[in-house]
């Protein structure tokens, strides 16, 4: 059934307009812009045609079984249009307008509407209070802002699903600037119906989704939540950064969303014993769903790390080895031989303990001799490896060379600095290489893909 | 003394070449493009003019008493040119070269010799293995890496010590991305002369410099260290980076510098008796020395958050009210009047309760409106503000409306995303105002500015 959300054959926008101040403006560009292959349907009894495409007065005027509904038209003419929706046995609805459950109590009731009225059908409803959804791989994109205000990310390997519409597209606007993208975007909104369970079951059923990342301020079902993500999770890695930790977040959340936040240590304990890795802010919660994209886990916590610049690797090595949120890994160490094999590549002045630090004259040839050096190791579980082109004998042959090691090893890469660490950034991405530009971001990237992994081996210890 | 350092009459390079592998060609090239107005002299007896500039053929053959010369030579060399320096009462040395005491007991003993060189002496060391230094205001730089691999910070406030050569480049090329200067960068590498306490002390008497950032692997005189930042910390803060907190970084710093690393524990103590703000990696060193250049710490720690994206402001009250290093901060709460003006400037559906949600609809004119509140409340310590340009009535008018609260309040910003906020990140650079591109960042940039006013506070009720 989520199959036609993620790939819909017929999409309708009612409230669709050429007024660019028009949410129904912006909705139509967007889908049109994003290369949707599917029939597109504009819906407004005022015009005969908009953006080239003929408009229609009503959803009865449009063939029966429509995939995909978007409303972009207030909150009490969206509830009224749901029955139109379900005689036209739609499939989804977005009902985009705010005005529910988060204002209070007339938006409660105005919210159970929804629920009323989709009762005993096939038509499910994402929002209200939405900003829409993104499913690149099918060229889809219904989200609100107009594109010259924000980059939708391209086709990806992580599911996102926001509670929050704003946060989900600034989120999805700062991932484009190295080129990362999603397998698909929905945010849920007040979930008056589709709730964050059934999305987790539309990407775990995905072949784009090698990771699924949620932002949430309150869970919909505890119960469901918990198992759905621990049946889940034994296959795709799942993120989530669930906010209202604190009393005072949890107010927050209350007054944005009209959702009652969870009591943060039980959630805590739900989700390490769900397998589900948890993100404090929104950059981890991408460097992560990232990270475990691209990347398994590492057999063990016995780490190498590469660097050309010798700071880098001390400061790597202190938040490696320093516990966050219980997680602290272990500095590998190579045996005399390993030492030997690693001298041969190196000035004398370098160091082949670890990290091993290639200092200011490191080549791409030598990077790749210790990385190859690294992944034969038995003693290595996992490489953090900067790329740091500013160092002159540093080439784009790094992003190659990383790829190759990154196959055979659990690899983060990290690049520092501006013009030409972007580059090396946006070059790593197309690699589908972790990479990140911060210390603590590989660091925490690799304990995230650690943790996980040690959720694997527990399982596969048990069962 | 250390004025010549920052801001010398007279420059020798020796070792300058026109041979672009040699290092000598590097610092030469990135002396002559920094704007340098001082008289710069190449040192080189194979050459009679490199770069335009006439070629010395060596330090005997240039007046008396330089104020800064660079040596660009092998180690050995270096070492034996010091004779020449100090017959030319040359005020400061910089030794490029590193195989020196990193390398080992042969290197150890070379390092002395720079000592007894220069004892007794009006001549200062800075190095040996030092990638070299910074002064934008100078227009002084004689880094080693060419300016095609680096971006160089322009003019800022912010006065940088590195241990680490690489380290210190990669950030800076890092912080050049939305425009962020320094006042001063030195990389002190094996400090066989000159300290960071020399280069604290300098920094202290800059009239440019408004924070002081130092990455340190190790100190190299605890007690000095201790007073000296005690004595400094009193009017301009300080941000430490020390790394070797864990026993395995502590042996990776041994093997990079050669020097021995303190327990961390006892150093931590000593650091928050100095008032020294801590910094955990490269990146939150950075910020937390423009956080505390750019704005006064608050005067408790009553938060204010305002937002176009109800997300962000969640996530931002989690970050804030939860402990980070021991601080954690306050939402504040605002009295019926102010609630009743705030209310006046949002759509029915914002939230004036805290964080201030002005949602999508919130424009320009609406958070400036709100932020005169905010800075008049006396309820209020510190304002966290989210310049979100995603949000269609929000223009470049925002900054100057940040700029005037930044005035009367305490202010950090965040602008979460891609191209826009780029732009907005650029702009609010460019008027000092301390912003982040991610919640975490913004947050703890507050975090380390309400520590710091912590510090002061203590010392006024103990005086």
């Amino acid at each position: 059934m989520f199959e036609y959300l993620r790939n819909p054959r017929t999409v309708a926008v009612v409230g669709a307009s050429p007024d660019t101040r028009k949410i129904g403006n912006a909705v139509l560009d967007n889908l049109i812009k994003s290369g949707f292959n599917g029939q597109v349907y504009p819906v407004n009894p005022s015009y005969n045609e908009i953006m080239g495409l003929k408009c229609y007065p009503s959803l009865d005027h449009l063939e029966k079984g429509l995939d995909l509904v978007v409303i972009a038209l207030p909150a009490k003419t969206a509830v009224e249009l749901l029955d139109q929706c379900v005689r036209n046995l739609s499939r989804f609805v977005i009902i985009i307008a705010g005005g529910f459950s988060e204002i209070g109590q007339e938006g409660r009731m105005l919210e159970e509407q929804i629920k009323v009225k989709i009762r005993g059908s096939q038509t499910r409803v994402i929002g209200p209070n939405t900003v829409g959804l993104l499913f690149p791989h099918s060229g889809l994109n219904t989200a609100l802002t107009p594109s010259n205000r924000i980059y939708y990310p391209g086709k990806g390997n992580i599911g996102f699903v926001s509670q929050s519409g704003a946060l989900g597209l600034l989120v999805m606007d700062s991932i484009t600037e190295h080129g990362l993208g999603v397998s698909g975007f929905v945010n849920i909104g007040n979930r008056a119906d589709v709730t964050e369970v059934d999305l987790l079951s539309m990407f775990a059923g995905d072949p784009y989704t090698k990771s699924i990342v949620l932002y949430l301020e309150s869970i919909a079902d505890g119960e469901q939540f918990f198992s759905k993500t621990k049946e889940i999770s034994k296959k795709k890695p799942i993120i989530v950064l669930k906010t209202g930790g604190s009393a005072e977040a949890a107010r927050a959340a209350s007054l944005h969303t009209g959702a009652m936040a969870t009591d943060d240590r039980v959630l805590d304990g739900i989700l390490k014993q769900s397998g589900v890795i948890r993100a404090y802010d929104e950059v981890e919660l991408m460097d992560y769903g990232k990270a475990l994209a691209y990347q398994v886990p590492p057999h063990g916590d016995r780490m190498a790390v590469v660097t050309t610049a010798g700071g880098i690797g001390v400061v790597t090595t202190d938040l490696l080895t320093t516990s966050r949120d219980g997680i602290k890994l272990r500095m590998a160490s190579f045996n005399e031989s390993e030492k030997a094999e690693l001298k041969a590549h190196v000035l004398p002045i370098a160091s082949v303990n670890n990290p091993i630090d290639l200092t200011a004259d490191g080549s791409t040839e030598a990077y790749e001799s210790i990385l190859n050096i690294l992944t034969e190791s038995d003693n290595v579980d996992g490489i953090i490896a900067y790329a740091l082109p500013q160092t002159p004998k540093i080439d784009m042959g790094i992003v190659s060379a990383l790829k190759e090691a990154a196959e055979r090893k659990t690899l983060v890469a990290g690049v520092i600095g501006y013009r030409l660490a972007t580059e090396v950034l946006t070059e790593l991405e197309k690699a589908k290489i972790p990479a990140f530009p911060s210390v603590r971001r590989a660091t925490d990237a690799m304990k995230a893909l650690y943790r996980y992994g040690l959720y694997k081996r527990r399982l596969e210890s048990v069962s």
